[in-house]
Formats: structure tokens, sequence, C-alpha cells
């Protein structure tokens, strides 16, 4: 069985972390394993399979020889790389939203676009993490009903905003606790104990960027650049998980009934919906686990054909880390 | 100035103990202050304006010359005690779901429907807290351009589980901190660092009473029957403030310029929203506040006409405290 030298660019970080758990998991067929990272972390020995790797600064890196690197960076230093990488050969699965909408540049969610990946030209993009949730969750109901459009509202983790953002919200929890003064370094506000209705940059029309990611990623992820979807993204004190609450307005009539059917049959998904046995998606559920739960499934109580349903999906694993593995996955099933 | 004899049911609890406090900040014409209790707390001493008062068990009290009963108990103790109340003579406003749909019972939320007040026959009840926060925050809108329906998706502080819910997420914030068990007695399971997206008990096709609440105190407290809301209800780890995300479809076009302006003309509601400036409504903002925040105002990307905007108001004040001294403030005009 062939095997292939992969990198992660980042390796330091929440993602990075979570892909060399997920390789193995999934006893992806690894050949050479480089874990890179800034200057800063340079050096710095992490744990692989029994293994101890010394961290490789990304910048004296050469990436011949090298057949997939994971991309665990912000947006400014996957521009900074990705050029560097394909021209080495390899093939890049970016987890930022460096290259999301790029024409030439396949953003793939496994269960639902596969066969983009067969397009790309070096890059091939990772959606952002409420976008791999809230689709892969929708994707039973849109495939057996079709999609007008979507109302969404977000219950996004710390962990969005990497390692760093897991320390804040910890730092915090234990500072009310203790009494202590709280400091707030990556999120503008406190978030133990409250909440931040704002995730990303200003954009068109009063949205986020992180908003309008929903709307514009799902549009290419379904092929349906006519989608509409009026999103609000809330950072919430949870660590890891995110959750979603949907209103789906579908082409045609569907059940709560067929719509959960349709769930339940979705790959990556995990219908979990009784409400009278105490059982709906929670993050203390979908938390280490690579399946968007889904529950709540009704009838929305509006007019027109609409399903209401509730959604969580570990943010590092699905929303990120997994879904990275799973393309690298495709990518190799073509040899 | 005419002073009024006032008694609390219920005055140990989290709201309860609100209303004292509303009861003088807002200077309202108090004769004498009689403070319930069930059995349990008969004799405990409470402060109020410099004063120690003792708590009269509610059983052995004898209404009769009271002017108004605020009552801040669960549905089944005011459904005990409200015949006995209103035989005596008192008018009762009742915190509680108990009276709310009765066709007798007027529902209010002073800043939108005080005229109400005027049909009571002895009951007023005080809308549940969500549906107070939200119809306050989208009231200029409705005035203005009206409304079809409504997506709603909430984020619920623990307090609107009383005291109990309160001292619950404190003590599991502590057994994380502090590496202790966890113990679930109030909520069904941890709320710390988690979220439960199921309140109240499963009422028709999967809702919740809850979420239920939303549509139909709406649709009376508008006098419009045939509104339909489609809702979500979420309890977060957040101590006193509900926020909630809502898409608003309205009858006639409205420009989020003019919805801006209708909320920052309305009754009771503080516009805030300015992005660019880290303006937006939190929890850390509206708690031990009587005004509802409203932000993030922008257009649905949807068809029709829609508008959509994130609030957050204290659960105790004017989710429940405040509004109910409110009423009490109009009853009082009338004399």
């Amino acid at each position: 069985m062939k095997k292939y030298n992969v990198a992660i660019l980042g390796s330091t970080g929440a993602v990075g972390a979570e892909i060399r758990k997920i390789l193995l998991e999934r006893s992806f067929p690894l050949g050479e394993l480089t874990l890179l990272s800034g200057k800063k972390s340079e050096g710095k020995i992490l744990r692989f399979d029994g293994r101890l790797i010394k961290c490789v600064y990304a910048g004296d890196f050469d990436f011949t020889g090298t057949d997939i690197v994971f991309g665990a960076v912000s947006r400014e230093i996957s521009l900074e790389y990705a050029d560097r990488i394909v021209k080495a050969g390899c093939t890049y699965i970016d987890n930022s939203s460096a290259y999301r909408m790029d024409e030439d540049v396949p953003l793939v969610i496994p269960e639902i676009n596969a066969e983009d990946v067969r397009h790309h030209k070096g890059i091939i993009a990772n959606p952002n993490c409420s976008t791999i949730i809230a689709l892969t969750a929708m994707s039973g109901i849109i495939k057996k009903a079709g999609i007008v459009s979507a109302t969404v509202s977000t219950y996004q983790a710390v962990s969005g905003a990497g390692a760093d953002g897991i320390a804040e919200l910890k730092n915090q929890a234990s500072s009310l606790v203790l009494g202590d003064k709280i400091e707030c370094n990556v999120f503008p506000y406190i978030i133990a104990e409250n909440l931040i209705p704002f995730i990303g940059t200003p954009c068109e029309e009063s949205y986020t960027t992180e908003e309008m990611k929903m709307q514009n990623e799902s549009r290419k992820i379904l092929h349906r650049p006519d989608l509409c979807v009026t999103c609000t993204c809330v950072r919430v004190p949870v660590i890891r998980s995110h959750s979603i609450s949907v209103l789906i307005e579908t082409e045609r009539p569907i059940s709560p009934t067929e719509a959960a059917e349709a769930i339940s049959l979705s790959p990556g998904c995990v219908l979990y919906d009784d409400v009278k046995s105490d059982i709906y998606p929670m993050p203390s559920v979908s938390s280490d686990n690579d399946s968007v739960y889904v529950g709540r499934v009704r009838r929305g109580l509006g007019h027109g054909n609409t399903v209401a349903l509730f959604c969580c999906g570990d943010q590092l694993r699905k929303g990120a880390a997994t879904n990275a593995v799973q393309i690298a996955e495709i990518l190799v099933s073509y040899d």
C-alpha cells in the first residue's frame, strides 16, 4: 500500500494537534510526518504515535517530496506559504479562509461534495467550522427536499479562536471563582458567564465576515449561487463544540418525520432527537466526537415549507481537523 | 398621595428579591409591605429600605387590606393562592405562567399594551421573560412596519430557573476549576461550559412549553392571533441576562436605518449597535439594568421584508420584576 509524506503547517495549535490525533485514529497511510511551526516553536517536541517529533521551522523547510500539507494556520500565514507548497508539488489542504472563495480551489465537505476534489489545482480548502457543522446537519434534508433559504443562529465555542481562546475562557472561569482580576486578551470582552454576538470583522450591511461565510461558502459547496442565508454568529462560553439553531426553508414539502429520517441516513450525522427522554444535541455530547449531532427536528411555524433543527459538532474535529483528513483520504483514494 | 399595601408571594426567591429592590428604586408609593414565603422560610429575616422584615408564611396570611400582591412563585403555587388573593379584594400581578393565556387575564408589557390593564378582573399576568425581552426589542419595528412572523433563537440565563439555577451554575463552575465532582440538581445536564437546547416541558409537535410561549403570548400581547413565531429556546451558562437572536418578517418594507431609528425611539429599549466600535448587546451590558439592549440590526438576506437583530435583557429585572412593578404603577395611575 502506498504511503504518503505529510506535513502539518501550524502543528502546535489546537487544530494542528487534532490533525495529528486524527491521522492516527483513522489509520491514514502515513510515510514521513513533518511537524512545521513558526520560529517561536522551532525545536518544540511533540508526541506522535509513541514517538517524539521535533518541530521544524516552516520558513526553512523544503516541501519537495512531501505529498500532502495540512494548513492549520491563520489566513495570513496560509497566504504566505501556499505558493511555495504548491510549487513544490504538494497538495495543500488549507483550513484557513485564504482560498475558500477562489474559483480554482474546491471547497469541500466530503459527505456533500467529495467529487469537487477532482478539480483541484494544488489547493483544496476546508470550509469554516460553522459552515461544515450546519451543512452536514442539513445535507439529508437538502437532498430530499431542496433548499430555498436558511435562518441560522450560532452558539460558537472558544476553540474557534484557537488554543489561546480555550486558555482565555479557562483563565477567566478560574478568576471568577477565585475572585481574581479578569483579563481579556483574545476576545474583546469577558466571555466567561457572558456571550459575544460578534465574530470576525465587520463587512457589508453590518454583517460580519464570519456570518457571510455561512451564506457564501454554502453557495459554493452546494453549487447554489442563489442560496440566501441570514446568519447571526455568537461566541458562547463553551470549550470546543459549536451549536447551531437552523430554520431551513425547503423547495418541496417535507414532514418532520421525513426530515428526521433523512438526517438519520446522512453520513456524518447522528439523529439525536427525543425530547421526552431528554435526548438532544449538546456540546457535552458532541465534544471529542467526529459526528454532527442533530435534534429538535420540527416543523417551522411560519408560512412556506420549513424545518427547524438544532445541531452540535466538535469545532476542532468535524469543524476542522477531521474534515481536512477526510479530504486527504479522498485524494489518496484516487491513486 | 395615596399609599398602597403590598405583599410579595415568594419573597425569598430571585424574582421576589428583585421586586423588593425595584419597588424602592422606582419609589413605589408603598404603605405596608408584607413578605410572604413558604413554610420552610417562615420567620426568615430580609432587609428592605434599611429595615429588617420577617417573612410571614403565606398559608396563614389574611390578604384583606392588601391592595396589590406580586406573585413570584411557581405556576402550581400561584394556582393555589390566586383565588384567595382575588377574593380578598387584592389585585394579583402574577409572574408565573398560571393565568397568562386566561381570557379574563390581561397579559401586559407596559411599553406595548398598557391599556389592557384596564380590563383586569383581579389578576394581571406578567409575560414570560423571553417574550418580554424579545417583544420589547421588536416593538418599535412592529409599530412602524407591522409583523407577519418571527424566527427566534434564545440564549437564556440560568436565573430563569430561579436562585437555585444561579447557585447550580456557580457551583459547577467552581467544581470545574477545583476538579471536584459536578452535581446536577436543577438542570438535567451540566450547564457550566455547556448549553441545553431544551427549556420547559415537551408539548405539541416536539416544541417545548417555553418555545410555544413566545408565539402564544406574543399573539395575545399584540392582539394578533394569526402571528407565527418559530422559537428555539436554549439555556446557556450566563447568570441573569437572556439574549435573543431574532429575524422579523414585517408587513411593509423597512430599511435597517429606519428599524434602528424605531428601536432608538422605543420606550424600554437602548439601541446599542455599532459593530465597528465593538458596540453590541451582551449579558455583561444588560445585567442589573432595566433596559433591553438591541443591536446587530440589519437586513435579513432571504426573500420578503425582514430585519435581523440581537437583544439582551436582564431576566430578573425587565424579564420579571421590573415589568411587574411597571404594571403596578399603571394600576396606581388609575386612582
